[in-house]
């Protein structure tokens, strides 16, 4: 991704929540990466704590949390999101220092930002903001709606109507705001598009590890998934093909994909090898879990060999979920991940 | 629960994976309980250090934690599952003291434990376990499907059927081991069903806070959810009646319902008053969640009083997931409970 970035002239500011690890922080920091997106003030504390000192924060500001903001501004060049002419307003008063902020625009995903096409809306947060304490960057978005794309041809197709419509927003607002910058970052399209015109900044995140869905999306090779959850076999049972493992909700995260014959599924399988893992096993998935328990489907000559105490591993369907369920991940040398603490 | 338990001559051994908290667990012993269900050693260790001597490990015995599991048998009357007969082979060896165990049965669920009609796989582990330092308690069921009920009725009928099967089973096995003890316990049968002929002891969890899911079926008021969670408004967006919070999957975990036109939902909407909180708010719900964000479909009459900084809650789909997730709960007095830590 940093490559990429590189060679189409965008700046790498990637996103830290799925692995919320200051160990793979530096990893990053080793490939050239100066600034970072969180998505939580929580977040932004912890990484300012290990040297990070440009961190977007990727959520609507919450005014709740001003005191925590203020304290952040005073340590660390902060970049906040504003949402909202209301948001302005009370930030206006409630910040005590200068701020940067992005406006988050809406291209399609419906979550959060103000639509792309309310230039109206824009105006007025950059009305109330003009000459104030609140020093306007340029415009975010996640282009969230990729996630429901069945192929990396749809993903392009979004992502070419999401990069129009946000070089639209450049040139009408450039005229004003000359320096303004553009960013976005969903995982798909960072890692399947290959057109970055007009965009200043990229912030992708789940590619640090990437997961079932990514590869279904057709985001990534199989083998490029970079996290794995070994789970042990507490119960074998050859009649019903199923084997019960330690690994519920709690371990993994709840999210499910469906398979081809319609029923969900919750990560692919794979066997541990001394200093890896093999392909996922055909035929074998997570077919059911709950608070602590997970169910495998094994095809038959598979069961033959599994047997109570056996430590399988799990791909998961959702990494950034997997990462913050388990909170603790060690690399295949043996080294622990130094994680946010819950 | 406990007047319940005590009406019917059952013994309330409640589960707390729910609550998993310290605070919580002295409410129940005011209520006379001695003996406490848990879900993983963990668990165990956890209440064990705050008093409670007479737990059970409702999960199967995972052979890879044996040295903890020596442990508290050394601390505490500590009860365990072995679903097989590889199991007890494997800890005949390795336990260092005897411990009592149960026989988990599978009575329809599906999920974990031996299948209740099969009395010789059953009898296969007794013979292994006979004269060991295995104590042999009885059988141990969770009725999880009740869960898939749409009525009281349909959960009356299922509980029928359970206790019948389990009943059989003490008729079968009662004359080698005249003191075995029958146990059950999913919320929707403990609090909808009230007939516990032969069933020894009961193991709800879920009770302790209700949620919409056992709403739904029938178990709970609605005004018996005991949880909700305040989530600050950080975005409003009048022209979807949608606004945005800050409460994503990482606070409530990911379950959902689907609500009478066919779409998801991931929680109701209450006003928070002074001192509780309101009905759910008609026509009001959690529509979309994602890692951090959270967005509300509300009625354009709620609309219109809502601003960012607000503070609403959530009614959760699945209490067991919430509390776990957000791992801090304050009582409406402002009493932060005891929880144990991730």
């Amino acid at each position: 991704m940093a490559d990429k970035a590189k060679k189409s002239h965008v700046e790498l500011i990637p996103h830290f929540k799925t692995h919320q690890s200051a160990t793979v922080g530096e990893w990053f920091r080793e490939k050239g990466v100066k600034a970072i997106t969180v998505t939580s003030v929580k977040m932004a504390e912890y990484f300012a704590g290990y040297g990070w000192n440009d961190i977007t924060i990727a959520f609507p500001t919450n005014i709740l949390e001003i005191e925590k903001i203020n304290k952040l501004a005073e340590r660390i060049d902060l970049k906040i999101f504003v949402n909202s002419e209301e948001t302005a307003v009370l930030l206006k008063t409630e910040l005590n220092t200068s701020v940067k902020f992005y406006i988050e625009v809406d291209v399609g995903d419906g979550r959060s930002g103000i639509n792309a096409e309310n230039s109206s809306a824009i105006s007025k947060i950059l009305e109330v903001t003009r000459g104030s304490n609140l020093l306007f960057l340029g415009f975010y978005t996640h282009a969230g709606h990729t996630y429901n794309a069945s192929s990396p041809q749809e993903v392009v197709k979004i992502a070419e109507k999401v990069n129009e419509k946000l070089r639209s927003l450049k040139r009408h607002f450039r005229k004003e705001f000359p320096h303004l910058k553009i960013g976005l970052g969903d995982t798909p399209s960072c890692s399947i598009h290959e057109d970055f015109e007009g965009i200043d900044s990229i912030h992708p995140g789940n590619f640090v590890y990437y997961d079932i869905v990514q590869h279904r999306i057709g985001a990534s090779a199989i083998d490029e998934i970079a996290i794995c959850l070994a789970v042990p076999v507490v119960a074998v049972h050859p009649e019903r093909n199923e084997v019960v493992v330690h690994s519920g909700w709690v371990h993994q995260g709840k999210d499910s994909l469906i398979d081809s014959e319609g029923k969900a599924f919750y990560g692919l399988i794979v066997h541990l090898t001394e200093n890896n893992w093999s392909a996922p096993i055909p035929g074998a998935q997570v077919s059911k879990i709950s608070q602590e328990h997970g169910v495998f489907n094994l095809p038959g000559d598979v069961m033959n060999d599994i047997k109570v105490g056996d430590v399988l591993g799990i791909l998961p369907v959702h990494a950034c979920a997997t990462a913050v369920m388990m909170g603790e991940i060690y690399t295949l040398e043996g080294e622990r991940l130094t994680m946010m603490p819950r």
